[in-house]
């Protein structure tokens, strides 16, 4: 129950053991062609997906680069370690960064976008940096009406870091309008880390062809070029290839509409069961992620209970990052997660509460608030 | 039997198919600390190798970028399609390079080495980067002895692409005195594409600590770091470290030697074979790589010769890259390959060869020839 890796299903495991194929073989292309449609509907776009062999990082860094120029002026949200990671990643690459920071656990405030986007009367900025679900705190971030604002300002581009919201909640790529949309396989696609994606809008493109920033890996001009052939720049993972065509028809059985409900489900569950036997919420009311719930322990290191429920009843939850060590636990709740893994993890979480004397009320009560929502 | 994705043992495929487990874990890091020691034999070396999830071309660019600056002097050996794409890496990031070019199918000129070296007086000269084995051509570079040139300079940093001769012929690292070394998991190491290591020497390192290259992904100073913990920066491939701790463990208990025997009996075997039957071998007399043979296939296109040995025999043969399309054709012997697969082969080709009427002897000459090599 950590936000990733992620359990993964059966079909995925045996698909990824099959014998490696020539990448260059029909056989090969057959499974591209295939992946290469899958991704656009888990995306909602029409636009190019491409597939990188590497970590959400690389996706998200390719989708910066790709875009953007030295000494280019970009907005980088940054409440957790991911948008810091992506103000370092700009840093690192000589972009002028403006950041919009919130308390880690806070949503990024979209007025204070808004503000800046209409007072850049000289269409100084490029492009807006956020990240959607922030893994290291479990917060959503308002992606849609920042989005919005971006689109008002008629230049900027949107590079959306949606690593464990895609696949979990909406992400409707071209109806938000979005340009870049980064994410990985270990999370909603229920399947090992290693394969990562990035969605590239018209507008990304033309903006690739101004990019002078270096790059030859992560260069996704080549990419794209390939993909039209249904084919690769280098050697890409072949057999994390079959485990994403597998995993993508599952999920397209399942349906978007259904995926989307059960982690809405999950989450609301999480967070009542959680509530009623008096667990704190860490993210702010309402900006709870689909994917991970954070608890905020206070009277006790957050640590010793992930390591009881570990010992006790062989569950990995995920600590907390930087100087939320101690502080929380997260609960991942993504990904190829059913409603018994909900109940599961509470009822966990309630015995050792309640060894600890810590738990504040009758155990069961966590279940029986998570039973009901998810009823 | 082509040269990658190579042939994959399935103790490796199963460890494939294990779940994955989180990346933080104990449990994993054992298996970092077990794998970077392992690695450390393969490289035969007391140095750094990183893990980077991504092809061998990551890795390759990775230690480029890692250990030169902008404007940087290096000398790039181009013998072939992957000595290309090196001199393209160093262009996309500003490098100043000098080609020593050779036609396709010849060697790199070593003397052409010395000679640049030793004018280098004011040692600007940052870099020498060459290709062990081209796997575009089938030659094997003599890498000893341009490194040793390289060692006489005093300066330069020897970085080497050993994609295709790593666990196929011996590439002592220290003794060599190689400052980085590259190679990717689909080839010598039996493994399915999606991991490439990266070894560092301690020049290396110190030269890293002067390098202004703009990188993030691949910026290895993460890796160092998080692998003395046994961990890494980014999510990996965690599915594919498990292939790889099974894969170095059956080539622990083949044992160095024993591998580098095998490749080089089955590089004979293999040119004997196609000799006996009156077909031709690309590469140079005494350059033919312990992974890769390439045939010349004068009066027929040699796409003809591939489809056919596929369609009849289910044997997948490797193309001729580029201009060589339809002119060679490539037998890759590399990785998890035995004498079977090696007279496989060869009487497929006979069979083929033979039914175009351009067997140049009698059906089986080719087997006597390469069965007498193997014994």
């Amino acid at each position: 129950m950590i936000p990733g890796p992620t359990p993964v299903p059966e079909t995925v495991l045996k698909a990824m053991a099959r014998h490696p194929i020539g990448h260059r073989t029909s056989e090969f292309q057959s499974v591209v062609q295939k992946t290469n449609k899958q991704l656009q509907w888990l995306h909602q776009t029409s636009n190019d997906v491409l597939v990188i062999t590497g970590s959400g990082t690389a996706a998200m860094e390719a989708g910066i680069i790709n875009t953007l120029s030295r000494g280019n002026k970009v907005i980088c949200g940054n409440n957790g370690k991911f948008g810091e990671r992506w103000v370092k990643v700009c840093s690192a690459y000589g972009l002028d960064v403006i950041e919009i920071k919130e308390t880690w656990g806070t949503p990024l405030n979209t007025e204070q976008f808004r503000k800046i986007l209409e007072a850049d009367e000289n269409k100084e900025i490029k492009a807006v940096i956020v990240t959607h679900s922030e893994t290291s705190t479990g917060v959503i971030n308002d992606l849609k009406t920042i989005s919005k604002h971006v689109q008002n300002h008629k230049s900027a581009l949107t590079i959306a870091d949606c690593v464990t919201s895609l696949g979990a909640c909406n992400v409707p790529m071209d109806e938000w309008g979005l340009d870049v949309i980064a994410s990985g396989s270990q999370k909603g696609y229920m399947m090992p880390p290693g394969l990562s994606f990035v969605a590239m809008s018209d507008r990304a493109w033309n903006a690739y062809n101004e990019s002078n920033l270096p790059k030859f890996y992560l260069d996704l001009g080549p990419y794209r070029k390939t993909s039209k052939n249904n084919s690769n720049p280098f050697t890409p993972s072949v057999n994390l290839y079959f485990a994403l065509e597998a995993a993508l028809e599952m999920m397209q059985s399942e349906g978007l509409e259904q995926i989307f409900k059960r982690h809405s489900r999950h989450r609301y569950a999480t967070q009542e069961g959680m509530k009623a036997i008096g667990m704190s919420l860490y993210a702010s009311e309402g900006y709870g992620s689909p994917a991970i719930t954070s608890i905020l322990t206070k009277d006790i290191d957050a640590e010793i209970i992930r390591k009881l429920v570990k010992d006790r009843f062989d569950i990995l939850l995920a600590g907390g990052q930087d100087h939320l060590k101690g502080k929380i636990f997260r609960i991942g709740h993504l990904g190829f997660v059913n409603d018994r893994d909900i109940l599961t993890v509470i009822a966990a979480i309630e015995a050792v509460m309640s060894s600890l004397g810590m738990h504040h009320g009758k155990v069961g009560d966590g279940i029986a608030a998570a039973a009901s929502t998810l009823q």
